[in-house]
């Protein structure tokens, strides 16, 4: 590591993501799709889902696992389900070929779902729920991972680190969004840990006989825990269920079987719900808006945090000077281009 | 307490909770709708949503607050969202009348919601779930109640204990159901405390000044704190927006100040989802449900127990057994009949 940074443009980021992602063969519609996200992410100064990504996104490309170029293709299963088949490549074009009718149909009928399938997942979700709620509605989006989750009283992993996102549409500014592993931690901070050699808090993980440890190491050979206790724990199991075999897609532990010991970006589905307010409110839409400022104020007038407020900080850093990538992982990616 | 206990047959209960409602006041229907709500309570053993149940309606009855009589109507606002007005009645029988209509959009669009208006909320959510499921759909639902719990990093109470429930249908056999608080516990569990002078764990709620306080009286004046830390926090947040907000009924706050200090079974609104998982999996419908039972296995198999496991194992003794009701519970239901 180095304290040495490299300040880009959000511009420069995105075409950065493109040329990069071109020249390891990705079709551009899915480049530009992934340069969206990722400039997304650095933008919010989520490092771990900005320019650092391209270096993860590479190392997949190279294990032929994704697809680089197929494009996917949009149907409908029911007038309230659009369906999108990803076709093995990636899961963000899939996303965003989708939204329109998602929308269309989450406007026609009041709510609606989308269901994206055999996609490879690396993406956060709240640039996907936050795309619904920059056209007024509600989101809500899940998927599995791998299993490396314990169930809440068990030793062994079923669950993925299953992140739950979502999103209301606010009258003005940024939207109320939140996006959370409902594992105790992301599975990147245990490894992190690992690597440095430093212990991790006891609640995170157990080890391979179901005792807590403070050892990332034996933490990474057991399993990890949910956050939450028994709580955490159905919620993860609702969206294997949700996201996995409601949809006819692979649940964590199917999706870490298909994967082979590759250690590639997890391949399954994610399930989306948009909920139109105009449906549900009908001329009582400005009362809903306000009852749910009214909540919003109570929790910051007590100076507690919305989530994703330290997100909208930084994004006004950002579309405001730039954004600032470590020297390194610049220097990384800028091989990536020889 | 005591150690005393009266048995009955399930037959018994139903029919001792129509009388003692009808008795009342109550209509017919109304008091049929909660006396089957109550009876399943008492035959999963969960002796506060039992038969002790009967007291707190019937002291709801007598504040006066509750219409006792009024019928729910039930209209749709989109092909996706049926809605009933419980006209400040209670939520049972609206639950009951809109069920049929949210089965039919389900199975119409693939996904369907049904909102209920304006109705007081005494029961768990886990008997509304289980009959969606019994119907081979997926049930969601959820509530807000009265603002006790403080938002994570705040002092103050914002959010209600906003119960989410949760069933998924299973080929044979009881579904997969859970129905949690996002508070880190049951707002009883706080009185029971205080009435018996016992302490509290300290994660269960803060004092007026937002310091962690195993003092119950403390934690009834003061608010209680969310389970899980900002996860929960953001995800009882979602429950006031999607149950209060979204669908134009009071969130916790509001339905708070509508009781006005009475003390009152809380007034508000309910949102259920209900998903069809033949819309979404179509030929492919058994292969989903078996890769949802091979994570049931997983979890079983490993010792875990599944969410609601005890209540349907407590559900068999009682179908067989009938239900044990504890003898000074019996006495003060039987004095509610002079």
């Amino acid at each position: 590591m180095t304290d040495a940074y490299v300040t880009l443009s959000l511009a420069q980021v995105h075409e950065l993501a493109c040329e990069v992602l071109t020249h390891h063969g990705m079709a551009l519609p899915h480049a530009e799709a992934i340069a969206r996200v990722i400039t997304q992410g650095q933008r919010d100064e989520c490092q771990s889902h900005g320019v650092y990504r391209l270096l993860v996104c590479v190392r997949t490309l190279r294990s032929g696992k994704v697809n680089p170029t197929v494009l996917p293709t949009v149907g409908e299963l029911a007038s309230g389900i659009v369906s999108v088949d990803a076709h093995y490549g990636y899961s963000l074009l899939g996303f965003e070929s989708g939204l329109p009718r998602l929308l269309e149909k989450a406007r026609a009928n009041g709510l609606a779902a989308m269901v994206i399938h055999n996609c490879f997942h690396f993406s956060a979700l709240w640039p996907e729920v936050e795309a619904i709620a920059a056209e007024g509605l509600v989101g809500l989006a899940m998927t599995p991972s791998h299993s490396w989750v314990a169930p809440a009283g068990g030793h062994k992993p079923v669950f993925g680190t299953n992140p739950l996102a979502f999103a209301w549409p606010r009258p003005t500014g940024n939207p109320f969004v939140f996006d959370f592993a409902t594992s105790a931690i992301a599975r990147g901070d245990i490894e992190l840990h690992a690597r440095q050699g430093k212990p991790i808090p006891a609640h995170w993980a157990i080890d391979e006989h179901g005792t807590p440890t403070e050892n990332a190491q034996a933490a990474l050979k057991g399993a990890m825990q949910t956050f939450g206790g028994y709580k955490g724990s159905a919620l993860s199991a609702m969206i294997e269920l949700l996201a996995g075999s409601l949809i006819g897609d692979l649940t964590s532990a199917q999706s870490q079987a298909f994967d082979g010991g590759a250690g590639a970006t997890p391949c399954h589905g994610e399930l989306i719900i948009a909920f139109d307010p105009k449906a549900f409110l009908g001329d009582a839409l400005e009362t809903g808006q306000q009852s749910a400022e009214a909540m919003f104020e109570a929790i910051t007038n007590q100076g507690a945090r919305l989530p994703s407020q330290r997100r909208f900080e930084a994004r006004e850093r950002s579309m405001r000077d730039g954004v600032r990538i470590p020297a390194d992982v610049f220097a990384d990616v800028q091989k990536l281009l020889d």
